[in-house]
């Protein structure tokens, strides 16, 4: 009955992840005194005291982020509330209030969603952090989580994507890849069970990776570390859709360029073994550059921090910052530069898909 | 893959809305300071200084809130907004930011989406709100949106679900029952649409009701109002899921109870008429009591404030608080008392299913 006369039809696929954004937030500009960073970042801070409230949030579709097959529903609760606060994390911030939105389709039964729950209680007291909300409605099909994550942060001590400056070490958390590699082996074990139910996944050895993906948790530790320091990145993002992705964002944002070294990226041994199962066509740094759902910190600090840094084991430095022109690239042992290409969206969801 | 051995399968229409989320949310107890208003309330309500931050959510499903058969995507994009917004007004707060995150399926394109801004951003302007954060990712089947809505106000201002004391008043903005009936126009034109292609659908005379549905409007005027005439309520609500389950929430977190007053009851001329369209068998009260989606006030003020209230027009005073042992009633004309039933979900939901 809505007669819709579009002349122009762009399939959304065209546009990546991330251009597509840019594209439908252009010309919103923030008005309001008490928005203290906005559009562009991982979280938003906002308020007017010297304590700024960070709000952040994540949504997790079924079928898109995860498969009910093999994601235990206590593990799926704790996942959807680290990811919403892996994204007030990445501003500097700590915890305190998460919200959590469900659209449940009939076919959950109420102690589905009490094992779902479980998993929020458990994130919720490991991370001392309060339930404030919870609504629920119904879903036409399969269940979606959207989470809102609430934190709080020194004025002095928040953190956006936009303060890097040339000559800056590029930092980060954890290791990259393995959750990808996680997903890889979930998803080989489920073809393997569909062409024969009697079979009996073998996930020996495997632990750490599946972990990586199932149960991810938000790096309050580094955001600690840093303030027990006296360290302030310059810049600071959530490492969500694999390396590249993270560290070309950090770029635009902050207008500048970046060189990672391809042997200072951390990957677990966990994930090189994944990738030798699979092939030899399969390599360890692509799937931390592009594998997605890592959940760690890439960061940007000054050089004058670098002695306090490198005491850190939970902090790799990985590279450094450079001029816009220069492009954001990775440096291979053998000295080759590679432009880093973003994928514009998780190739976790691809897989899922 | 993952064997769920449960004895026990509730299906979750068993439960009420309410009900289940009680049980979820069990247990659930606040820690941090900063946490001023939390669960059972319509939004969160954080921070440390004088001003605190207020933040609301909602999630607008395809197929469940919207049928994208007759809803224009500006208006979708602008009403997605104004519900989160009015969880947060029903605070007695006034909203600052916005952050809205959607999961999209390939059906959309890029112009459509850029539809759907158009509406935010006519929101955002019309609201003097910031759009601060915006998230996408694919989804399976459909459209689904969840905004954050994030606003302030003075902590001796901000009004939860709980404070009600007996002999208030009761007391409501706006009218009741005519966003329901817009729908009911909207999903019985398309039903004569369906059996006939050619037909044109005839909206004359129900644009208000039509416009109650597909395009509400937060109450911050409300908010203002009762700032400007130093009036702090005792209790307040977002009526989304019809004013007796508005009625019924308010009661049980204040643990009162009320009577209100059926021929007090704000009805819109337009909301009748429909109802005299479908018959006599729909009654416009029935529409007020359970309809839904009317994005209207229910609150309660101190009978103090009585010749302050009676004076603005966008305000009706329906009722007022009792003990808890009464219950939650309504007083019909003829003086029979009749105990209010919350559906314990949107009926608007059930109908667009």
């Amino acid at each position: 009955m809505t007669v819709q006369e579009n002349p122009k039809i762009t399939d959304i696929g065209s546009l990546g992840k991330n251009a597509l954004i840019q594209r439908l937030t252009e010309g919103f500009t923030a008005k309001n005194k008490s928005t203290v960073i906005g559009l562009g970042n991982d979280a938003s801070a906002v308020g007017q005291g010297k304590t700024k409230t960070v709000v952040g949030t994540a949504m997790m579709v079924e079928g898109i982020h995860f498969d009910m097959t093999y994601t235990p529903l206590q593990h799926l609760g704790y996942k959807a509330v680290a990811l919403a606060v892996s994204n007030i994390v990445a501003m500097n911030a700590l915890p305190r209030q998460i919200m959590v939105s469900l659209a449940v389709s009939s076919r959950y039964s109420v102690e589905a969603l009490d094992e779902l729950f479980a998993g929020i209680r458990r994130f919720c007291q490991r991370y001392d952090t309060d339930l404030t909300g919870c609504d629920l409605c119904s879903s036409v099909a399969g269940l979606t989580l959207s989470v809102t994550a609430i934190g709080e942060a020194d004025k002095a001590r928040i953190t956006g994507c936009g303060g890097a400056k040339v000559h800056d070490l590029l930092c980060a958390s954890g290791d990259f890849g393995s959750a990808y590699a996680g997903l890889l082996i979930l998803e080989r074990e489920k073809a393997t069970y569909k062409g024969n139910p009697q079979f009996q996944p073998d996930f020996s050895s495997h632990e750490y990776v599946l972990e990586r993906f199932l149960k991810p948790e938000p790096r309050t530790d580094i955001v600690k570390w840093l303030a027990d320091n006296d360290i302030v990145p310059t810049s600071m993002t959530n490492v969500a859709d694999g390396l590249a992705d993270a560290a070309m964002h950090l770029c635009q944002e902050s207008h500048c360029g970046c060189e990672i070294y391809e042997e200072r990226i951390p990957i677990d041994y966990g994930t090189s073994h994944v990738c030798s199962d699979f092939g030899t066509n399969m390599l360890p740094v692509s799937l931390a550059l592009n594998g997605g759902m890592d959940n760690e910190l890439l960061f940007s600090i000054s050089q004058s921090d670098y002695e306090k840094i490198k005491a850190c084991p939970n902090i790799a430095i990985i590279g450094h910052i450079t001029e816009q022109n220069r492009g954001a690239i990775m440096v291979t042992p053998q000295n080759t530069a590679i432009q880093l290409k973003s994928q514009g969206r998780s190739p976790a969801e691809t897989a899922v898909q």
